[in-house]
């Protein structure tokens, strides 16, 4: 089939640039490396005295926070201030909505303000597709997580930092621990390494924290964390929200801890040179013990540096692929063809 | 009578310079003729890849926010921040006045911090008047909105919005549609048009949502919508507050949009190349429909467009007119008259 | 004895300069001679037009408040915008912390995003110590204000307008009036003035209002207003929290006002010239009269003024020394004596 795929319809432009980033489904080996190497330039600009450079001066980002996140966030501010671009946070939720006006009113009068990009995160499954679809050709759609769906930048820093340890994907077992039925992550975080060449992706949880259709998640399933673990390369544990423990969905804390938390025991039935991620913030002594968090294999922190890197690198990116768009639509309307 | 009235003592300077920004009786003609073509030259701004000038670099700019307006908020913070300025939002209900410090203490600490400029929304009427008796000289105001008396930064970015699809005001009739009574827009709107030399103003409300001296208003008063239209250039609806709803002001929404509610029908007796404004957020179907908020005729989000550049205009007007007051004083003080 | 005391050996490098700042015991004459000397440089930069300064530019200054403190956050703010810095504000209370995060887990990643610097406000004595001890050798923590211990950026804006009005600390009284007891801002200046040479420090309260070890303050104690303010230099009145009348700590605002508040009466008591000083908010007729509080005596708005330049110099400083840090770190390693 030679129709792309709805999603990268509406994330590319016609010549394969990056305009909005949504969902890592149907994007292309060759966009997402371009998305880590371009970050890797950003990882430099943060290890400088002056970490600042020049590429969105005069642009505004708006974060549209419909739910709240204080590190994800602090993340993106932090990105586009890095990026010289004038921040503006709307906590959604508190704001114009609530004197009764609608979602596609709130973004058509941003857009009036001339935003160059709003920076989504919601509640609800799809809800920056929804907004991406809706904006103005002007304006670059990044989604922060929405619902269940996904939440790419994050599979993109972690797949950054995988790289930046193991080199590549090629022959890495990557085995992914936790509550997969509500992880946005972890949906997103699948589809990077396969579209990325890893070898094998495995998800390891309870029967009641896997979804119904656990075989289509394009990865292996394990319920048991031994068996899940033995001789991978990555090992990614995910956050566990303490609202789960209250529904029937699980034991314990402490049951839970026995069976998938992560203790050195647990991992040394991986490789020997097994990295240990996590999105954070972690749940010490729930999915991961101190041992590991803090242990020489741990690359935590260093995710969230290569955050602020890969965010700079998509937010950059977007905003340069609404700009050839402008400049095309410009050329087409010189030469009489356009409107 | 040559002396010049009370509130534009405050607002100019002697020879004339806007130093802060009030409301609009009683300011010439060419002082709102300066002020919209300041406001073009912003509006080019907005459109470039790099919407950016110097012109507040350097300068402190405190949104002084005593009621709470997301929307309005954001667009001074934009206007402010495209200005290269440096901006501090203080919501300070719930700050330093809090703990039990007078209103004149706040604002003397904030003029000892060097702010240079205080973006004030009050819901008493006439407070940025009385901050702006009190500020230090180097300190410009400009009213955000205060109480029931004026929003004179909205009402200019309306008269940008008629002169920009109209030409200017000469034989334009205009009517204002809706809760007269509580709408400090409506008051800053007719001061404008019959400044600006527009043919006639007309202001169409049922009678409970009228002032007692409507009379006094400047405008055409009109309770039957079919009538008030007939004929007009330019209609202006106001926000419908759900608040007076509830109060025994108003029968019901259903009740307003049937005789008030501005549809394609009644818009057909309202001269043919007739615009639509809203100050936003706006009501669908209580006092637009929604054939006309995002019909032809509508002029709504470009009034937003233009409200950035009419408050870049306003702002760096003032801040202008300070700095001539403070030259001119150095000076007097270089000659030996100062004290 | 010429080890350096603990807390020294934290806020210093091994050559003597500041790196963080948290408290100004043990701190030496010439250091805080240092920082009121740049902080002269900064108090012409908030005179200029352009009160903008590129030291800090590039750098990433977080604002860490665990309490709530609208003012010195504001402070802060103004100070790291006009050194050019980005400011990312986190009110912790509400944020990550609250999703169960430890409050090192919390620094480390806000590390890993390569924060510069802490500003670090807590309700708790010791918060800010316990941060510099733990943050990489990079950061620089700053505190704006621990439980009852140290407020030491106040301490020194207040030693910046003794020194500017009294040319120097020789020879000077200088009273405290107030809530000793509780006041952090007290305990600071008693060090600073002790440090910086001023010949006596009496502090003057109710016993209700003088710690247990009062004779340890370095201060010499009065319990009679009229007795305590004779022939002083300086009058510093402290801020009386409302919450202490509550208590049994207080007979009534009256009565406090009557024996302690100062007034045009009671100041008559102290030297003709001496200033009187009151770190704000005030609370008009509890401690201070609105007499005095206007009065030509009054320098309480100075304070604010100094204060900006105050926290940009210690930041300016604290950077400078992180990096100076820095800088020989890389030699070392370069000679290959590093790790």
């Amino acid at each position: 089939m030679t129709l792309a795929p709805p999603s990268s319809r509406v994330q590319l432009t016609d010549d394969g640039k990056l305009r909005h980033f949504l969902s890592l489904e149907h994007l292309s080996r060759p966009l997402l490396e371009d998305i880590l190497d371009t970050a890797a330039g950003f990882v430099d600009v943060g290890g400088r005295a002056i970490k600042k450079v020049p590429l969105l001066r005069g642009k505004t980002v708006v974060n549209l926070f419909f739910e709240s996140s204080t590190r994800t966030r602090s993340t993106f501010e932090l990105a586009a201030k890095r990026l010289s671009a004038d921040v503006l946070t709307l906590d959604i939720a508190k704001s114009a909505t609530s004197k009764g006006e609608t979602l596609l009113d709130t973004l058509r009068n941003l857009e009036a303000m001339a935003a160059d990009m709003f920076v989504v995160r919601h509640q609800d499954s799809g809800a920056p597709f929804f907004i991406a679809e809706q904006v103005t050709p002007r304006v670059a759609v990044i989604n922060a997580g929405d619902g269940r769906h996904a939440h790419p930048t994050q599979a993109m820093l972690d797949m950054y930092t995988i790289r930046h340890y193991k080199g590549g994907f090629e022959g890495l077992k990557v085995a992914i621990v936790g509550d997969i039925l509500h992880s946005r992550v972890a949906r997103s975080q699948i589809h990077a390494l396969n579209i990325l060449g890893a070898e094998e992706v495995r998800v390891i949880a309870p029967r009641t924290l896997l979804p119904a259709d656990a075989d289509a998640l394009g990865a292996t399933v394990f319920t048991d964390m031994v068996q899940g673990i033995e001789d991978v390369d990555v090992v990614i544990m995910l956050r566990l929200q303490k609202e789960r423990m209250d529904s029937a969905l699980l034991p314990s804390e402490g049951e839970f801890f026995r069976l998938y938390g992560l203790t050195n025991e647990k991992l040394s039935h991986a490789k020997p040179d097994a990295i240990v991620m996590h999105p954070g913030p972690i749940n010490r002594g729930v999915e991961i013990a101190s041992e590991v968090a803090d242990g020489p294999r741990s690359v935590i922190l260093n995710q969230v540096t290569f955050g602020i890197a890969v965010r700079m690198a998509v937010m950059s990116m977007a905003i340069s692929g609404q700009e050839s768009l402008d400049a095309a639509q410009a050329a087409r309307e010189e030469s009489g063809h356009g409107h």
